[in-house]
């Protein structure tokens, strides 16, 4: 069993805050078991890394004797987006709401212990809820105090509208704890303000108000926007080992420390050695090999991961790929950048008239696989090694 | 069976606002009874001459065939306030709404026929809504829109705070209108929002919208505030037929022609008559008599009405009062006004420190009633005669 000191310094790793520290403090120094929230949606789970830097604190608490709540939000799913503005929103039966999680225990427990892990489903106290319960809820709260959250706020301001069944669902959330009698909810730091609802909510029902942990959100691929399946810049923990463990490896540098200290249960000190080596001269594609590693080790296995260096290392020993490559990122906004300009622009060529010439000849490569379509569209968040000719190389971001 | 013309004539007559119009000619036309809903408090009733603006227009339809559906909305009144910040608002209990459901039928049908009304109570379907309904429900609409109430908007723009079921509350308002299919609903035009909010959900849930018909709230015996109890400026409809003819005979004459077009079943051609007889030399003293006569019979019927009047006259034969006395209106704000700066202000006396020698020699009345206290504070809303010494007489009212 950790000391309360070592159980805190694992539990404040990576978290971008806890509200408030010296509860925390206090409830650890109870010994008790400490009973933590984490609430996911229920539309179908499809995991990348970004979601593990929860999935991972959540490991940390049940290894340290916590128990772990894993809150699928199936009543408002059930609901489904009721002002029909979004489509990607239609109510889900409980047949599939059941089938979603299912899915999410396989994913997650690929982190989590599942034999420590309590899944819950929050219909089970909402579908008891009346309308005269829910105006209480809502009686318990401003709406200033709602307009006060950052994307009402900027919505509001700017005109975009708010229905007012939006405002409901933070309080809701926030009844989910007092249901749950959370003593800790942990959360992405945009989830900050409903984790105070949570509070608040106890505290006004006479519980004693749960520590709210935020988490950062993990950058994606491309090291400077969120890691997201929409964005295209993500690993999904469904990936394959070849490809994760290739994935791991585009990212730069930077990138690399902020995925050790978020993804990584490297020890902080193992960290501090890593950089040290770095500074002493080694080259930090030896140490992204080892977070490469680890990571595709946790979700396909020790023997996996191995075999996933072995092929990455082969490519660049058959002389396919240079070791070093300019990495070049390029702000191609929302409607994408056709693949000459990409090419031009990553300086590959020096004109776009070049480029063009150079898709008719066949002479270019995106991740190996040869592009000749002129008009070919390329999109924010991929990240991939762009080859011309046999010699020009670079490893090119688009964000 | 009155003619379409001749029912919009009825229909329109002191009304604020029909909306629409032609909807509501639309329906007339089906021949059909129309479904006409108006709600109200289940708080403990206690009716004035106010809240018959509303219930003469309801027996108006009453009388040209319609179905009249008096809503108690007792649901909300069951959950109370529950923000606890209003205190005059504790839950009520199934007991207390029956009892003040049996004391609104008996003041309502002093004017209203009982065979012909239908009392509702909302509890009956709202009861039955759960949670995720409701939120369903707060989905149809906007923060925004809610906001454009003026009172909302009001109190967001200055700070004030507002709970968020507050904004729950004229959807549930407009939810009755679905359930009781309403093809009309009267309210005063400080209700017009929440009526629209009926409008809007009915023809969401594909009813036809409901025709809103805004009534003006009626002034009170000032002539200037809204006839209200806690002003004080008002008569209500269980006050003794002496009180209350004596009440109808304090107004002015210019509020007199107000409380014709709003709260007299005197035809309008009959009410142009009386303004000519006037404009030709006769006293509207006697046209008051008409209108005080008329109220009196309603609620306490003929034969007190004829003796209300005679006390009336008599007062005056005695020489109590003169005929004529000057109506003066005085400012008096939250605080009140003591009473020898009211009679200063008054012009009854020269100055305070004489009002004050006159309190001492109980030489002060008030409704005929003597008062010698210096300190006796008025408060505005109340209209009385005062009576400084033998001859000095006014007509006092405090605003």
């Amino acid at each position: 069993m950790a000391s309360i000191n070592e159980a805190l310094e694992i539990i404040r790793r990576g978290t971008e805050e806890i509200l408030l520290e010296e509860d925390l403090i206090a409830r650890l120094k109870t010994g008790k078991p400490l009973r933590v929230k984490a609430g996911f949606d229920p539309t179908a789970p499809d995991l990348h890394l970004g979601h593990t830097v929860l999935l991972n604190k959540m490991y940390q608490l049940q290894e340290l004797g916590h128990e772990i709540l894993f809150l699928i939000g199936d009543f408002t799913g059930m609901i489904g987006d009721p002002s029909g503005k979004n489509e990607t929103r239609p109510p889900l039966t409980r047949e599939q709401v059941d089938e979603n999680a299912a899915t999410y225990r396989k994913q997650v427990f690929k982190v989590l212990n599942p034999d420590k892990t309590q899944v819950m489903f929050n219909s089970e106290w909402m579908n008891k809820l009346s309308a005269a319960d829910l105006i209480k809820l809502a009686s318990t709260h401003t709406v200033a105090r709602m307009l006060e959250r950052d994307d009402f706020n900027k919505r509001y301001t700017s005109g975009q509208p708010i229905a007012i069944h939006e405002f409901l669902y933070p309080l809701l959330q926030g009844y989910d704890s007092v249901a749950m009698r959370a003593d800790i909810e942990l959360g992405g730091t945009d989830q900050k303000f409903n984790l105070l609802m949570g509070r608040e909510l106890q505290k006004s029902m006479g519980q004693k108000p749960q520590t709210v942990i935020t988490l950062p959100l993990l950058v994606g691929l491309d090291g400077v926007k969120k890691m997201s399946k929409s964005l295209g810049n993500y690993i999904g923990i469904d990936e394959s080992a070849r490809d994760m463990f290739g994935k791991v490896m585009s990212i730069s540098d930077q990138t690399m420390w902020l995925y050790f200290e978020l993804i990584s249960f490297r020890t902080l000190d193992e960290i501090k050695q890593f950089k040290k080596e770095v500074e002493e001269g080694l080259n930090p594609r030896d140490i992204k090999f080892r977070l490469a590693q680890e990571i595709v080790e946790r979700f396909h296995g020790k023997e996996e991961a191995v075999r996933a260096q072995e092929n990455f290392v082969a490519q660049f020993q058959k002389g396919v790929l240079p070791e070093d490559m300019p990495e070049i990122k390029l702000t191609v906004g929302d409607s994408g950048m056709q693949i000459a300009n990409v090419i031009k622009s990553a300086g590959l060529t020096s004109s776009t008239s070049e480029a063009i010439r150079m898709l008719d000849q066949g002479a270019v490569k995106v991740d190996g696989e040869k592009i000749t379509e002129r008009e070919f569209i390329m999109h924010s968040g991929k990240n991939f090694i762009m080859q011309v000719g046999k010699r020009r190389f670079a490893k090119v971001f688009l964000i």
